[in-house]
């Protein structure tokens, strides 16, 4: 098993990602056994794709008995560097913050909320889904004493996002899970992945406008 | 202008709902003219690419001169087919749903909640961000008789997506922007945007813990 080979294309990391958030899913479900094809068809992707893309990283399943579900969700986690608890450090306590500390899906994939800051004096101090809200000021300090979290999850004002970005690259923190529209300038040492919203829906228009499917998802 | 051009790759138009994104935060800013540096910092790619993606659609801006955003924001918009107000659908109106009512850069992009639905006898009635929420078993006959909405937003539970979705389908909605985390089973006929969060986080974890880049932003 080799991670790290050059010749291991991002979008096949990318699928991993994707296998292993079902295979978690049907995990929970305690199903023991899946076959590619009905792994396949849960993805969204073709059986030849998955065995190819597992293949980059070692020998899993064998044929024709199908994945054994437990056993495959831990080794595409270890790949992944998914098989530990990762916390999380929420910016920007508004409506959206709110909904994703409460958001369960992170949580049941072993993601943790263990910090939020916000700057409105009514918002901080307070508990939200048992996670107490700190100011933005305090942000460094607890980071550089405590590390209390690994990612920044950034779901403030657009006009704010790199100011806050920047504060979170200087207190150590190499990940950021951001919420807002804009595109943040952090060089190669912080590693970010936009969730843009607009975007997705400005590809269903063109392909509703065009009779063209430019979705991400293949139909099913 | 040819966008039914099958040589159009979909990477370009995803790039093109990127550029439409910028293009509309200049536009609001009052800026007239960017020069395609300037365009390619704010999107995170080479001005090169920028060229190379605006000449699948024809012929935008004088070199030398930077871009009229206002015209090139109309234009992009036009070949998106975003030069409208689009009409969204909420189903799913818990903390996430609320959210997404309540966040302003859907309207500030011209997509606008027209209609929200639930099954809580405690949600279905009350306003929320100023749309009324309805029975979900409302839902087909306002979207036959009223046609409130084009594009329908999941924020259900996991294990009530794909039938709402078929409820979706069924009621003649043709694109979907889901925010659950399970892959829909539509067919053809409907476009499926999935917003999944815990994927990016996957790719982070993956990027930290093996020091190699698969996010989808590059690093600026």
């Amino acid at each position: 098993m080799n991670q790290k080979d050059p010749k291991i294309p991002k979008i096949a990391v990318i699928r991993m990602a994707l296998y292993a958030k079902h295979l978690g899913l049907l995990d929970n479900q305690g199903i023991r056994v899946v076959s590619s094809v009905e792994l396949a068809d849960l993805c969204g992707v073709n059986p030849a794709q998955i065995r190819k893309d597992l293949a980059y990283f070692g020998q899993f399943g064998t044929r024709g008995l199908g994945y054994p579900v437990p056993e495959l969700s831990l080794s595409i986690k270890k790949i992944l560097g998914t098989n530990r608890i990762w916390h999380l450090g929420l910016v920007g306590v508004g409506n959206l913050g709110r909904a994703l500390l409460r958001h369960s899906q992170f949580a049941e994939q072993g993601f943790v909320f263990t910090a939020a800051f916000d700057l409105d004096p009514q918002v901080v101090g307070t508990l939200v889904s048992g996670v107490k809200v700190s100011h933005v000021d305090q942000m460094k300090r607890m980071i550089r004493e405590r590390s209390p979290f690994d990612i920044g999850v950034l779901a403030v004002r657009p006009e704010e996002a790199q100011s806050v970005a920047d504060r979170l690259k200087d207190s150590g923190i190499r990940a950021i899970l951001n919420f807002t529209p804009m595109v943040l300038a952090l060089g190669p040492d912080v590693y970010v992945e936009n969730v843009d919203f607009t975007v997705r829906l400005h590809l269903l228009c063109y392909s509703m406008t065009h009779g063209s499917d430019v979705t991400q998802q293949h139909p099913r």
